[in-house]
């Protein structure tokens, strides 16, 4: 039923304007360029892909004009135009809370957490899946896919679910039944997979490149999917009024966060959306998994793969694509990357709940404990304007707190039982 | 530390301005006057007590100019001018979903679902918390407390957290751990009592009545609180470009919502915000919890309690307090009331999640499948445009569809095991 009324842009086959303002692909590794299409490695040298833009000129009232989600941003995203007119979760546009108790308690002159549990699955996934979406459906890819162990997978089932399209999710068979319920209710393909996480990585690999018509969000259409963290950015500047933090701290999973709000700042500078201005980028890990942290301390250029054992699941990448381009980012804007242990983590999770009343997942809990660390170990200026990002939601993680929180007493329900202890515990 | 710099409001103690644009408290029995302050009951009947006001002409752009929070309809609500200063969970703005999918799956032509699951703590119950916690703050009350099975427990921990002042909540000893641990990691004071819920009900009534100082949310600040409802009529009309759909349909607990959604639609035409129009109030209950619903059906102006037998568990209020007023509300405007069973209940929870990519939890499920059968039923006008009330996660009550969703195989991770079952199933 659906009628061309419009010539295919030769270069890519799809309708003029399907990626709005991007116009090629550019590889991170040699620099060649490739054209828009279904592509994620440089055709030269197999190194990574990322999204080129030749940018008209952007003012603050056309943004803030636009819907209040991750489209108002799309003139500067690899999207169409028209994209808030198609069926999306409508991620983004989540508070920046001003967290003053947090930063007393740290020692912070001002932070503000950017709270990306407000998406609509409740994690920063909800932003990456909506462009892999538009880039799915603009390619004419007709299933979208991912392997996950949570987020990824409770984002890709509701989106296709809202888009109205197939999706198709792979887990480990092991998977906590609350993450396998949380997709599974939308009716997606969930299939479970003998193995480790790993094994079902490499699976989705293997079907990416035999499937026609499939987008594996974050593999065949990964350089599309990654620019949604940029909104990450512009939402930081544009909250605080259009400038940029000095200081960000950021969960390093993949890198691909870390890396394109570094991107989305410099794209802001660049177009005069913000006056340009230095800042330092952080990145945190959970020791279990800190092959980037490691790596940092090390001085190395390159990242060597771990195997993950922390209780900080959504973090626990052991080779992670972006380590390289990380060190990168943190060395060249002046910051550094530290990880801190489960129970750190655990407390810290407390420590965000008890001062915001914010309930992060784990990576929420490796973000706040490394804020803490870098400021006690003085590689983060106490003075400096700081943002936080939390990704995730701690109803995801609730087995992280089960041992450490709970009822301070139980009562019969009699007034004299109640004032008994209210009177005890002083 | 406190240094007063103002005189006290003699009416109530209170600085001046602290209630914005309150003036009194009025009986909803006999319609008698009180001073605002910390009362619920009308000292002449007991009735219960609702905020009366005095409103300037406020405008549209004075709204929009506001916080992007239910800050933004602060001339209309029961809290100082200055209340976007005050550390609290700024809730509201939420997500107006164009359900166009559930809409061809129930039959209508235009449904909008408002999506309450962006709230910090994921329910409605952010918006009443934070008005209560701005009365209490106003009043001088120092503990923010409630009885709770879940919704408002998270609500007022994270409330109390946020604004740093103690909290106390108040549940039944066996309710599931999950919502113990989304309460207890705010680090309130949870207090675990031996005895159904309306055991602790009682002694959260009798606590408030002997202990000075505190203020809880849903007994002795109720009227203040309940107020904080009105925000979903405010942001729907405002989200529909300051007009008011044809059709609403809420949940009913204790039916505060629904009266308050009411209330806030006649605020906005009385105050030329909105133009005059017929709107239909519909109230959805769960067939193991309707006593509501059952006194519609009978005819009767009075609700005859009941002993709850539902997984609707935030909506399992058997004497629910505005009963009688939902029935007013409800043959005033045109609407109905009705009930659906637990079946059903977890069947719509699929449904909304199949169709619009929102996992809503058993309330939610409630709605959507009222909304159905009130439409099968010729109760609710197809052709008419309809918004539904979602009002908390799904994630907070995963166990309603742990039987019914899951993976579809479980395959070892070879190519082969994949193609083998996408062949199969066509």
């Amino acid at each position: 039923m659906m009628t061309a009324v419009f010539s295919a842009d030769p270069a890519t086959g799809c309708r003029p304007g399907a990626f709005g303002n991007a116009t090629h692909l550019i590889c991170r590794a040699c620099g060649a360029h490739s054209p828009l299409g279904p592509f994620y490695a440089c055709m030269e040298c197999f190194g990574p892909l990322e999204v080129g833009y030749a940018f008209p000129t952007i003012t603050h009232a056309e943004i803030e004009a636009g819907p209040k989600s991750i489209w108002r941003y799309a003139p500067l995203l690899p999207v169409p135009a028209d994209i808030s007119t198609f069926r999306s979760t409508d991620p983004g546009f989540t508070r920046l809370v001003d967290a003053r108790q947090l930063a007393d308690d740290i020692g912070l002159r001002q932070l503000w957490v950017k709270d990306d549990t407000g998406n609509p699955t409740h994690s920063f996934k909800d932003r990456v899946v909506a462009v892999a979406l538009s880039a799915a459906r603009e390619l004419g890819l007709q299933v979208l896919a991912c392997p996950s162990t949570g987020n990824l997978a409770n984002a890709v089932a509701a989106a296709a679910a809202r888009a109205g399209i197939k999706s198709v999710v792979l887990v480990p068979e092991n998977l906590e039944k609350q993450k396998i319920l949380a997709s599974a209710v939308y009716d997606t393909t969930l299939i479970a997979v003998h193995g480790s996480y790993d094994d079902v990585n490499k699976l989705a690999s293997e079907i990416a490149a035999e499937e026609e018509g499939w987008a594996f969000v974050n593999v065949n259409v990964r350089p599309y999917y990654a620019e949604g963290s940029k909104t990450l950015a512009f939402e930081i500047a544009e909250q605080l009024g259009w400038r940029l933090p000095d200081q960000v701290v950021i969960p390093v999973a993949s890198g691909s966060q870390l890396t394109k709000i570094d991107k989305g700042f410099a794209e802001l500078i660049k177009l005069g959306l913000v006056e340009e201005k230095p800042y330092k980028i952080y990145g945190a890990q959970a020791t279990g998994c800190s092959p980037v942290a490691h790596a940092y301390r090390e001085g190395w250029d390159i990242v060597q793969p771990v195997k993950p054992n922390t209780i900080a699941k959504s973090l626990a990448i052991g080779n992670p694509a972006d380590g390289p381009y990380v060190l990168d980012v943190v060395r060249r804007t002046g910051g550094a990357i530290a990880d801190i242990d489960d129970d750190t983590v655990v407390a810290n999770i407390q420590r965000l709940a008890r001062t915001e009343g914010i309930f992060a997942e784990t990576a929420g809990g490796v973000t706040v404990g490394v804020t803490a660390k870098l400021v006690a170990d003085g590689l983060l200026d106490p003075d400096q304007e700081t943002v936080l990002i939390n990704s995730g939601d701690g109803l995801k993680t609730l087995d992280a707190v089960a041992d450490r929180v709970g009822p301070k007493t139980t009562i019969p329900p009699r007034y004299e039982a109640f004032t008994e202890f209210w009177k005890a515990r002083g």
